[in-house]
């Protein structure tokens, strides 16, 4: 009778946090994206039941009310019922409704924070979010605004160092145009394809040149002179590797 | 020869990561600081050196150079080195400081994502720092700025939806004038203090009033529409249980 909602962390399979782990193992049921590795499955009892409710491109998907059902209805058959989700639950994860769905039937949450997609994948490469002298903020947004929110209230005049932009690749044209007008075009930016994974891609650019480059989604788009401590580090690397 | 800079999260020890553990399993040495939780220690051989280079209040404690100094003479002498830092190693950790000193002298340096304090309390309390219709984007930032960037270039005009503040908790009566330029008197917050431990208190408050309040360092401050989400949680929680 408790929904333990788990982040799964940005990908690699060993950036799940101890705790996530011991509650795998005795989940009953699994309630998966595709953004979780699927590795992580096989924490979990012989006997537990998965069920995936992800996306994946061309592929049906279900829609966020029917996942929060599926949710009620586990959580009122099973004692342990985890719902595993890419990164942290809560950041662009859509946790909340989740949780405000479960509680509404009376329904007990517990949380288990992740290591969030972006900061996982820039913490990994070496490349500092912020950085002393350089960048003291970090916004984090999505590139995929709700639908419902107007064209009118999107602004992109985001003030602070350092800014990510989550699952922006499709949009990359329409929203780079908006954020020059206010940073400058030689602006460094870094993407990341597949961040922390075997085949993880980095493809470096300004925001002058950046909607030319070849991104693949699902990618995070990071912008700001934090890019420029990474390139520092590459290359006091290249002098000794 | 290399320097493994591990991320040891919010607190709870139980929120590191599997892949950091393996680490701290193989280490040599370990350099850390009072912000990681000493539990974490515990994973290390036997015979492993602890080297204790944090900061607490009314202690002597080592500048940031002198802990450069110190990375580079254990990276020189030992095989398996671990720099472990609370929360994510470069969210306001100073990593990147010593990322270069360390690649400056051809040490190699590995980085293992940590949770950030912030993401990690919000989370395991239930309070999402995102959700749909209410938050698109948030900003992390240090309420202990650099004091050689000028008061001229300290801005709190931060437009994301959701603005968490670091170490701030000294400052507050400093910068909550200048948020209340930008942002309505009645814009809930949030206070953490000993976020995901035991001893984790909150206090919730307003823009208008949070000065008032008594809350101790180190703590984080959440700014945002986000808070009535997680006031929306507590009062369905209260219904059943």
């Amino acid at each position: 009778m408790t929904v333990y909602m788990i982040g799964a962390g940005p990908g690699d399979p060993d950036l799940i946090t101890v705790k996530a782990v011991k509650l795998l193992k005795k989940a009953d049921v699994i309630l998966y994206d595709s953004l979780a590795n699927d590795e992580l499955l096989s924490y979990a009892p012989d006997d537990v039941e998965l069920i995936y409710v992800g996306k994946r491109a061309g592929e049906h998907y279900r829609k966020q009310p029917e996942i929060n059902e599926l949710l009620i209805e586990q959580g009122k058959k099973y004692e342990n019922v985890v719902r595993l989700k890419g990164g942290d639950p809560f950041i662009f994860g859509r946790g909340g409704e989740e949780e405000l769905a479960l509680l509404a039937e009376g329904i007990n949450v517990e949380f288990v924070p992740g290591i969030n997609s972006a900061i996982g994948a820039a913490t990994m490469m070496g490349l500092p979010l912020t950085h002393r002298a350089v960048s003291t903020s970090l916004t984090l947004v999505t590139g995929h605004e709700d639908p419902e929110k107007s064209e009118k209230q999107v602004n992109w005049d985001y003030t602070a160092d350092t800014l990510v932009v989550f699952m922006g690749v499709g949009l990359l044209k329409k929203y780079v145009p908006k954020l020059l007008e206010y940073r400058s075009p030689d602006t460094p930016v870094c993407a990341i394809e597949n961040g922390t994974l075997p085949n993880q891609k980095i493809i470096m650019g300004t925001l002058a040149d950046i909607t030319e480059k070849e991104i693949k989604p699902p990618a995070l788009i990071i912008i700001g002179d934090v890019v420029n401590v990474y390139k520092e580090c590459l290359e006091l690397r290249s002098k000794f590797e």
